[in-house]
């Protein structure tokens, strides 16, 4: 038979540490929220795209630098080439536009749902190798696609049945604009970063930060009042107009974000928007329209979907200035989120509609049944193991399947609802189609 | 704003040899596939996992050994561990029913779909990161579950729309039997590799290394006449008869391969399936049906669809037996083939059913219909670049987007359908709605 039976070592089947793997109950709902996604985004014209896994070591690192290379998977490859993993679909997407400007239609809009991979110590929730979900906007620079990405990412919560879903929005330009105003223009990556911090270490030692870098409490304590928001409930208007007069006036950037909210209202979509001064994105490649997506049932969770505006985007790569805005998704971050809400896009999908058993040996008349539910548009699992009645049932109730069919005699079936305990029997094939078709809905 | 105008060093935006971009107009039509695929897998209760692109190097390479290491992309991680990129979905399927079989119900049907890597020198249709799309059942070792597979394999080209569809079906046990009845059992292997060449190296040559491995130009003969079909038009049933007598008469092989034919009669999709003893797969893991899926108009592709039964898949990992069958589409290889054939489902799609252009500087207007179309189910993208006519109708044709849409009064609207040429005008947001839905069917 070909088969060794000779005595043999076993080798462990472990996973690498921050490695996971994905068995039917969470690939079942992380493939449905993919396609709504996928359905969400080709319903607004964007595209899909891939990009490889592996490229130039050189190529990915570009931008980042510095922290990036300890975090990312690098090696040399066979033929002696450095290469490297790639750790978000950013860097891949402005060198993928960079090499096919020629081919794609501007403004180009694209999404991106695949695998990434970082070398960082694995936390809570932390993994090495995770789902990310990008979305941008390519060759525009104005409000309606600042705006378009805005509705892209209300639409796609939506979508996926998530509500409580809230939009903070901050314009980077404008904050720049206040710390030109303030005379401490020269601190402006610095001072970024540090208010970025605001959620993880809160306003009193985002303070302290402040005031040491800028040796001054005065100009700290102005920043914050910027951040500020006077009260809860101040309206997205009411907050731009203070922003306004805390930056010296009205700029090509407040009036951005005035668009942007008139575009939100007349979508009756606004009042899930909010202004919100604090947010910076750490990252320095924004350069106006920033944003981050909180879940109010669970706003431990931080940011759930981000991004903003960039006018540069491809230019490591290229000479030819790409203004875009763009979204990104942490697709198993969400996912644990979604769990936590008990959302139902994320309830254990069963493996099938219909298990068909067979204690009665009679394969051919069982099949028969089988080809009718699908083509029914039924999703019908067949057994096809030992013919012991109880290891059927177990097979069934583990997958979670509801409806059970067995022959009874030569040519009719029993059908049974495994949840509420019924039973149909004595049906033809075609009747044990209409009964659970009937029954389903 | 935060963005550095300094002279850059471009980076060339290359990529690695053996590693493509994928554009939308081949990722449409990829996911196309795929999601057919899913959806067809799922209808006959195969499930989705998913495992690591990276494992440890000892995890992957038990089974292939070899030339398999020169031909894997493995390396030491930051960790000083000694990991590696999958070469396939079967080594990790294996792994990962060793690591969760007590999650599992057994018999357990899966399918998985994603990429794998290699670093073999890239040839023409040959890549270095290539889908693979695996679906198997385990934990049964019966006709019901051989005959399954068949099953789901005949129905994923009808639903891929593909005709003209041959599965050529052997036995890996039946050979044998044939081999130890002229007595030359010990050689099983080097004989299964030597006719494995068949299609690649011709008839003469096989027999030129029979002959040389046998020391018997008369051995030889005689593994060929197991191997040629008397006429191309002799039935499964004659060649199972004929195999039978040149294997020293009726055995559980040749009654399993009855059964698996029956099953396929009963179910009118026998003569999609040829049994062709010439069919080995040169994998020494398969012990029993083994099968290839040829394309009558594109004979030159070879096979693109395999697999066969094994008996002890997960035998590097674990001491319990799990006999399983198992198919893999290369799903790349079946793209480019299906793009010769010119299949429909390869067309490549267009970014969206609708493109609104907006000449008027009408976004709002413009906006509210987009929304008006989604609600109906249409795909719509907003043209967000420059207000000049030409570059708006340009983009739109780039994309083949059919029906475009512009304001031309307040609040009505123009319809162009741009493949017959013909326009409505003065429509209400509603009216053009209606209009399109009313042309596309």
């Amino acid at each position: 038979m070909g088969v060794q039976e000779k005595a043999r070592t076993i080798i462990q089947p472990r996973l690498l540490k921050g490695f996971r793997d994905s068995l039917p109950a969470s690939e079942i709902p992380k493939k449905a929220i993919i396609a709504t996604l996928e359905a969400l985004f080709s319903s607004y014209g964007f595209v899909p795209i891939d990009t490889p896994a592996l490229e130039y070591t050189e190529v990915l690192l570009g931008k980042g630098g510095g922290e990036t290379d300890k975090q990312i998977f690098h090696f040399q490859d066979n033929g002696g080439r450095e290469v490297a993993m790639r750790f978000d679909l950013t860097v891949p997407f402005a060198r993928f536009l960079a090499l096919h400007l020629n081919e794609l239609p501007l403004p180009f809009k694209r999404f991106h749902i695949n695998k990434v991979w970082r070398g960082e110590n694995p936390q809570k929730g932390r993994y090495r190798e995770f789902i990310q979900c990008d979305f941008d906007i390519v060759g525009a620079d104005n409000a309606e696609a600042d705006y378009e990405i805005l509705s892209v990412m209300d639409a796609s919560f939506a979508a996926m049945g998530v509500e409580g879903v809230n939009f903070h929005l901050a314009h980077r330009g404008l904050f720049s604009q206040m710390l030109a105003h303030l005379g401490i223009g020269e601190h402006n990556t610095e001072i970024l970063r540090t208010v970025d911090k605001l959620r993880k270490i809160g306003r009193d030692e985002v303070k302290i930060e402040l005031t040491a870098l800028l040796a001054s409490q005065e100009k700290a304590l102005d920043i914050l009042s910027y951040i500020d928001k006077e009260d809860g409930d101040e309206s997205f208007l009411a907050t731009l107009e203070r922003l306004e007069r805390l930056s010296g006036g009205e700029s090509e950037h407040s009036r951005r974000m005035r668009s942007i909210h008139g575009y939100l209202a007349s979508a009756t979509i606004a009042d899930r928007f909010i202004l919100d001064p604090s947010i910076t994105r750490g990252l320095d490649y924004y350069t106006g329209l920033v944003y981050e997506t909180f879940l109010e049932a669970l706003p431990h969770y931080g940011s759930v979907c981000s991004g903003g505006r960039y006018n540069d985007l491809a230019g490591l790569y290229t000479k030819q200035h790409l203004p875009g805005v763009g979204s990104s998704i942490g697709l198993d971050r969400l996912m644990s989120a979604l769990e936590e809400l008990e959302s139902p896009i994320v309830r254990a999908g069963s493996s099938a509609d219909v298990a068909i058993i067979d204690i009665r040996d009679r394969f051919t008349q069982c099949d028969r049944a089988a080809r009718l539910l699908r083509q029914a548009g039924l999703a019908v699992s067949v057994y096809l193991g030992e013919k012991k009645i109880g290891a059927q049932y177990k097979w069934v109730e583990e997958q979670t399947i509801r409806y059970a069919l067995l022959s009874d005699d030569e040519g009719t079936f029993t059908v049974k609802d495994l949840v509420d305990k019924r039973t149909w029997t004595q049906l033809s094939g075609e009747d044990a189609v209409t009964t659970i078709k009937k029954e389903r809905i």
